[in-house]
């Protein structure tokens, strides 16, 4: 009897909110290593907003299959090896998927340089899906200068925390959060050194944002969309800049997403809504890598990770993670 | 008995379309002119859609007032002055209102160069709201490239014309115009050498955008917003533009406007939705006069005017332009 690769797969696509019944646990054996593959032992796996994309039929990334393991990236350590370049104790992130074993193309894996950094790092301030997708979009989307209003949705979220962290630290004196609960607001005030927070769930946004941002938002950067998006549009500055980086909100909504119905503000303040995928920069991870790394060992930049156990649970945690019930990253450890 | 005023005032505010009975027709004395001020024969008026917003409660331009003329731009002839710097007979352009004769600060209006244009054309081509527009909009904002593909809505109307001939003097090879009915189909590609175009009325739009842009849109300009923009956002390329000129569809809907649905395509194709007014570029107005006027006596830059006539005709005159019952610039001759 072989190793045994122990399993989330996906039964049916969920309509709306995601739930458990829309996945199976199965195990099965694991057979030959073909040629240029890798077989790792999965780590940690980062539960991102973008996994839930994939289960919709017409997702734009790519898409989770009927009866296969959810994509979710994670860090992992070889075990064995026929490709060149890696070896068995190798630490690697790579797209390993719903499961405590995975078998990938070695060219798919990168190898991790824990002497930078330990591995759960590499899937928080330096993940693909966190720390780097923060940093090109305060830095290079958003253009965040000194003296500047930035706003983040989702700010108690990985991305989100990150996110204001790195305005504040590229100069914006007024760094806003919106999240839901006033423990997540406390977070983000006394935890990560945001400006102000507000509660979505218990407080009137646009109103705080008056209070909070009287001269106008030169920077939003948004992860959720919708209703947050249109009271932002109401209060940007000129020449400000809206970063979208995701809208969770809209995920479990993708047949009827709600546009953002303030968008002709755009010319009245000659504004820029500017989208991007971390992808788009991926000639310049390793500048992003150095910097954040550097910002983790000053002590400057704070990632909370919140880590879940099992691979049973991963329909649980990715419930958890759509419904926002955690702070910072959220990890399960397979 | 002095000189008499007939105008056409604001009696109460549209909800949803712009008809006959919001508007009243009035005649008045001219009284002494006031110091700083001159007094103007008004000659054309441009119909813009601008126009229509102002008309709103919510108006983000100067809103007109009940009781009182609808802000239009037009040329006129200064028939008396108190202002330094401009005398009777002086050619000027500025928000001369829906009237005939307009008393107005001379420091509002502008002393027109008939050397370098034709009154009309400083409405049309050269205009404030047309070719200003259009030219920004197409250089600044939209920045496109030689080669590239270029859509244009509204395409027949005066800015939307002038935007899709300067898309293709800067290099555009395809330049994709969208109007409604088979006339102005045939306007776009016969007399101002749009690469083709889409009569929305009687075609799928999706459709025809699949089969004349089958590799995507770089530049979509965008003067109409609702179902269009969202079958646009569909198509476009990594790092395309979108420019947000105006939303002519949802000017007469403020209350619910249709957002864009599909703006996430801006973040998986790392594509920026631009909105821009001509005043945001007043210190480069001459850079931009020099080149209209120098493509215009070339042949190289087509203005259509079609021009009615008699200032108790501008609310009709008005809706023609809402239901777009007109090619090019659209003028009234007071």
């Amino acid at each position: 009897m072989g190793l045994v690769n122990r399993k989330i797969v996906l039964v049916e696509r969920p309509k709306g909110r995601v739930s458990v019944e829309n996945f199976t646990y199965v195990e099965e054996e694991i057979g030959d290593l073909p040629d240029g593959c890798v077989l790792i032992e999965v780590g940690h796996l980062g539960i991102d907003a973008f996994i839930r994309t994939t289960l919709n039929e017409d997702s734009f990334h790519q898409g989770a299959q009927i009866g296969g393991a959810i994509p979710a990236l994670g860090v992992g350590v070889v075990l064995d090896s026929r490709f060149d370049g890696l070896v068995a104790g190798d630490h690697v992130f790579g797209p390993l998927g719903s499961q405590t074993h995975s078998v990938m193309p070695g060219g798919f894996m990168r190898k991790l340089d824990l002497s930078i950094a330990p591995p759960n790092v590499w899937l928080g301030a330096l993940g693909l899906t966190t720390g780097l997708t923060a940093y090109f979009g305060i830095i290079e989307v958003g253009r965040v200068k000194a003296g500047e209003t930035v706003v983040v949705s989702a700010a108690a979220g990985a991305v989100g925390s990150l996110a204001g962290q790195i305005a504040r630290l590229r100069g914006a004196t007024n760094v806003i959060g919106i999240a839901g609960g006033p423990d997540k607001s406390r977070f983000l005030t006394e935890e990560l050194g945001f400006t102000a927070a507000i509660d979505y769930k218990n407080e009137d946004v646009a109103a705080r944002l008056d209070a909070l941002a009287p001269n106008g938002i030169d920077v939003f950067f948004d992860n959720v969309g919708g209703s947050i998006l249109d009271d932002v549009l109401m209060r940007i500055k000129e020449f400000s800049r809206i970063v979208i980086c995701g809208a969770i909100s809209q995920y479990e909504n993708m047949e009827s997403v709600h546009g953002p119905r303030n968008y002709l503000k755009l010319a009245e303040r000659h504004a820029t809504m500017e989208g991007y995928a971390v992808f788009h920069f991926s000639d310049r991870y390793a500048e992003a890598e150095t910097q954040l790394a550097e910002w983790v060992r000053n002590g400057e930049l704070v990632m909370r990770e919140q880590i879940e156990r099992g691979v049973e649970n991963f329909p649980r945690v990715l419930q958890m993670l759509m419904t926002g019930g955690h702070h910072g990253k959220l990890l399960l450890a397979v």
